[in-house]
């Protein structure tokens, strides 16, 4: 996921749609591989952009997408895949019909697209989601952008993840060493350490994931059988 | 600022750090030139760091230090920049008097740095801040995340930016052409605009900012006196 906007960068804005993506994704059992936050300039966003493009099964961008002089991602994205910009007809048909006959260069703006760019309708939304190649562009309002992720999201869906936890009164130094032995026996758990401050109930979350469900099964039983009795709070 | 964490890119945990980091550098003068989070696994680390390194005066990452597997900034640092890992004399028995004389393989860990490392001092915390070359090395855990950061942000500081704002009742595409029209007199403003949806008050809100104070004040008057006034609501 590559965030565009200098709002975030400056601190202005607390960024929720990666959050909100990171969540989503999850659920649809799809890998979140990176998520980049670069200012509004079409160096930056090009590049960045072409990475992902190139190295991920998709890419969603959020923000900078709109009339205003700091809109460039579209502008950007099209460098990324060295095409131009052209007025896409029924985009430009959406736009006349939202300025209702007022439409300016500013305006206009926002039909353009990079060569060869689709159109994928966005639920109840008036205006329809950018694709080019396997880049999905959506705007930076939390808003927006939610509906159009999930007017999307069935294209992405696979298979979903199963997840335990175990909650921990011990440090992360005494149970470093039993969560090595049991990624050696398991080494396709997915296995994190979250320790936690300021908290009465628990130390340390572990979070054991898979998406084989009785491979999940057979590791959380084998770590419950290694780690200290008295160390564990509860489990989920 | 690179932050290292599966749990962020799962959505298991909004990151916090990222936007402390954005608003004290802010305050400092000192802009945010981009935010990576990458996954737990060495070469998206190494490679984020080393790009970051080499492209930015400083970086900060956040993340991954500990003794668990999961662990992996320090050794993903030392490879994106060619460094053998070795045990810091100092950070070891800063290590061993935490661990009051009880330390395994996986604390010994935490004594590691990249060959050539230093240690900052970070204010009333035990464990130092590890630095190499222009990369300061930070936790993820916000509580000491943030005072860590604290202690190094006079070395950040240049000089601050001045800050204005305009609340709009109209919409974006009514008041671009004049962003673009004022841009072109003051090119060096930093100009935002960023439309608001849902608040009964405005519709828009502009920023204006510079390190130039009378540079600002020219630019605001001049944007102010080319807005339509009865779009004008309010302005900071």
């Amino acid at each position: 996921m590559v965030v565009v906007g200098n709002e975030i960068l400056s601190g202005k804005v607390q960024d929720s749609n990666a959050y909100f993506t990171a969540r989503e994704l999850r659920k649809l059992g799809v890998t979140l591989q990176r998520i980049a936050v670069v200012p509004d300039e079409i160096r930056s966003i090009a590049d960045e952009v072409a990475y992902c493009a190139k190295t991920f099964d998709f890419v969603l961008t959020s923000g900078g997408v709109g009339p205003t002089h700091d809109d460039i991602t579209i502008e950007a994205i099209a460098v990324a895949f060295g095409r131009k910009l052209v007025v896409h007809p029924e985009l430009r048909r959406i736009v006349e019909e939202y300025f209702k006959g007022g439409l300016n260069a500013a305006g206009l703006k926002m039909a353009e697209v990079p060569e060869g760019a689709v159109l994928n309708a966005a639920g109840d939304l008036r205006f329809p989601t950018v694709q080019i190649e396997n880049v999905y562009i959506l705007p930076g309002i939390p808003q927006i952008f939610e509906p159009k992720f999930k007017a999307l999201a069935g294209r992405f869906a696979t298979d979903p993840y199963f997840l335990r936890a175990i909650f921990l009164s011990a440090n992360e130094g005494i149970i470093a060493e039993h969560l090595n032995a049991c990624l050696k026996l398991y080494p396709e758990l997915l296995l994190g350490s979250y320790p936690r401050v300021g908290d009465s109930e628990y130390r340390v979350k572990l979070t054991l994931e898979s998406k084989d469900e009785h491979y999940l099964t057979r590791a959380f039983d084998h770590l419950i059988g290694l780690l200290p009795g008295d160390a564990v709070v509860k489990t989920e």
